[in-house]
């Protein structure tokens, strides 16, 4: 899909610095991009990138401008014209129809606009919107709505009745919908609690690859509006994800869990249950998270990458840090005394 | 379903107190229950809910039955009872026979009861027992055993040879019986050691989704009976897990290490190959378990969450945390020998 | 499969103590072996299970000779040559065609020397090599290149245009190509960047159960030859991973980050994004890496488990490490001007 740079910039409402004809049919990096393609410079780094790229145009804002060797788009925010621009010149191919080899129970509500891929199955009373695309081999279960114009790559798992809102990007190997981890205690016995909520998400998300949201017990497990989940998640029953929260790759949060709007959460995190986390908090990786967190701001936990060997000696002290500080204070206190 | 307070009262054990004739057709919370639903009321907390609930009937223990507004069921353990009252008003439907779009091989045994949904795969000589529900998009590998009454949700992989017992409950996207990760080193490549072992799982076992358990390298890997195990957990070759021990989501066990019975391992925990845990053992999330553990009890950890910048200093402290306590010692020393 | 000892001798290079028309065949572990078996020892440990075994032969290196009960065969490195052996002896069934219940788009090229198993899809373009298997319900999105002889587990999903080498083994749930995680912020919302590269996978490459790869966003992800990923492994978009470096379970790799070659990553590691990390770096279990790594050796972060009650005030004590440092070298300072 080709478009001019007029066209791309008024797209991104941004100004042409150049040749306003000139034709762009990709975006590409400072490095590897072409005439035909158009790239970005965000920070004020890799100056010389930018110098010698060999781009048709490229984004960037005022203050750069003057580095330019080429074409100009000039913006506000370089990186977000940048993903506007890159959506326009790279719209996925649009499908409808239900694929020969699909498995559709006859009372699910299929949108004639909508795509249902090869080896997918739709379970009795589904609802798929318009302008949905199912990738091969999903599974759609009972009583499940899929909202306007969501994309599910090939082989996602919504579990019955799960609900997803519009605009949706689930990729590959996600589960939505599976049973809360919930049970009573019978002489050392485990017996199951029926998981009988379901999951909510909003409008706007995207779910990571193998990312799984379980249902909840008795009320909801609810993914806000604009959340972005990536891959390896596991969101147990019950949990509240406000609007606009991204969190990386591998985080675990524990069941019934309430987590604001515009958290990020970085990779590897653990968040215990019944917590809640304010809006606007921001951990950083692997920090393990066991209280409740009323203020904004970035939080972590965790000890520093050493070489093997004297990592080993201060692992082993820290058994004794607590001993130490007792120490320490009893040092403190006989000396100041003197 | 429905079912009268005094039938719910006695496929508990417990006694009513108030309209035995009283009709209940599902469970809730306290918060959100109406006049025909029962919840349940385990904890001295939240007497609030129980004083202003619409629920039909409570479940609660002796001491707390004078706070109830409505009628009760009267029992020893409220969320055990809860557990099984839910059950009871919430029974699975009831399959039988085989999709006509699943693909079963004609060397398979599938009994008459047992039901395999769309786009499933059966292999050759694989054994699906009486009461057994396979969900869409299941794959059976060759050989495999799943045992009466197992649950498998959509989306699930048996590779060959997998032995699941009766009455199992799988979810989405566990795969069972994959590779384990054994090389031998040949000048720094890889050579794999063939994985000739299988998972035998007991019975009234629980899989999360996205978990995986790996085949044994020689002999099997071995999940005792009434194990739980919650979503993206990783179990690697020859591992055993002793019945009724529970383990949350996001734990990985590395190979050949062996786990008691009645353990409860949270949340993203890490236990390293070759150790030994006793029986009633639990541990608290995010843990490293680097040692066998040979006593019962708790075991934890890691380092507190803190606001990043006192975090960081704490941080780049513990590089010094052996100089630290020499340092110590020495002034300990000196001081002490005045 | 059956061989005589001077056949398997004669495979990997060793010889034969005893009887070398001894005919063998399978493998098995010095315990449970039986006459027609073989097993191998390795170390200087677990002696007595060699002087007790009842296997029909066993692969050892020179200095353990006289310990062998049985038949032997000699080489260099025993685990190596057992891997070589219980191959030779296991050699996977090899099947080729397309299974009735799969769905081959016309315009996918597919060697008559492979196979496609039940229930699998093969996008258009797509081109799948000679004596290639695929597994039940895999989906090999569109323009993906599968390499000759490589082996797909059920339930495999390649995404569009990845690019697998040969020799290939790649484990159920795998996904492989999904989009990387990337957006640029609009006043708090979230807007993705949409992800144009792919994964490039090298030669002789095994991939874990439920393990995800992202797609470069521009550029490509990059596996190498003879890497090794075990189960639920996340590696972000953009990665770059040298050749024979093993990387085990649930281990996390954030966007853009170069691992060297021949590098041991542990069990749950997490590394951080945009870092550089040596050659023949290892790192322990469950260690955070926040900074590239330009020395080759062994690293290590975290922290003791201990009983929860000692860790507990140990865990608090943490907050004050700083505090204490700066309380222990006022404590010097003083003492040592005295």
């Amino acid at each position: 899909m080709s478009h001019t740079l007029a066209e791309l910039a008024e797209h991104v409402g941004g100004k042409v610095e150049g040749d306003e004809a000139c034709v762009i049919d990709n975006v590409a990096s400072l490095i590897s991009a072409e005439h035909s393609q158009i790239s970005f410079y965000a920070s004020g780094k890799h100056n010389q990138a930018l110098v010698d790229t060999n781009a048709g145009a490229v984004i960037l804002s005022t203050q750069h401008v003057d580095l330019s060797p080429t074409n100009s788009i000039v913006v506000e925010n370089p990186q977000l014209a940048f993903a506007l621009i890159a959506e326009k010149l790279n719209l996925p191919e649009k499908l409808s129809g239900i694929h020969k080899d699909a498995s559709v129970d006859p009372t699910a509500s299929i949108d004639p606009s909508a795509y249902v891929g090869a080896q997918s199955v739709v379970a009795a009373g589904a609802e798929i919107k318009s302008g949905v695309m199912i990738g091969a081999s999903c599974t759609i279960g009972k009583d499940c709505v899929v909202g306007e114009n969501s994309l599910l790559h090939a082989n996602v798992t919504l579990n019955d009745k799960t609900i997803i809102g519009n605009d949706a990007l689930i990729h590959s190997g996600a589960v939505i919908g599976s049973d809360g981890f919930g049970f009573a205690n019978d002489q050392g016995r485990w017996v199951r609690i029926p998981q009988l909520g379901k999951v909510v998400i909003g409008d706007d998300v995207e779910v990571g690859a193998n990312t799984t949201i379980d249902r909840g017990a008795l009320d909801d497990t609810v993914i806000g509006n604009g959340v972005k989940l990536d891959n390896q998640i596991q969101i147990a029953h019950n949990v509240i994800i406000g609007d606009h929260t991204a969190i990386a790759g591998c985080v675990g949060i524990a069941g019934s869990t309430v987590i604001g709007r515009y958290c990020t959460i970085a990779g590897g995190v653990g968040i215990t249950g019944q917590l809640e986390i304010a809006d606007n908090v921001h951990i950083t990786a692997t920090s393990l998270v066991t209280q409740s967190i009323s203020q904004s701001g970035a939080y972590s936990s965790g000890t520093p990458l050493q070489e093997n060997a004297k990592w080993q000696r201060n692992f082993v002290r820290f058994r004794q840090l607590d001993d130490m500080a007792k120490r320490l204070k009893r040092i403190e206190k006989k000396f100041d005394n003197k």
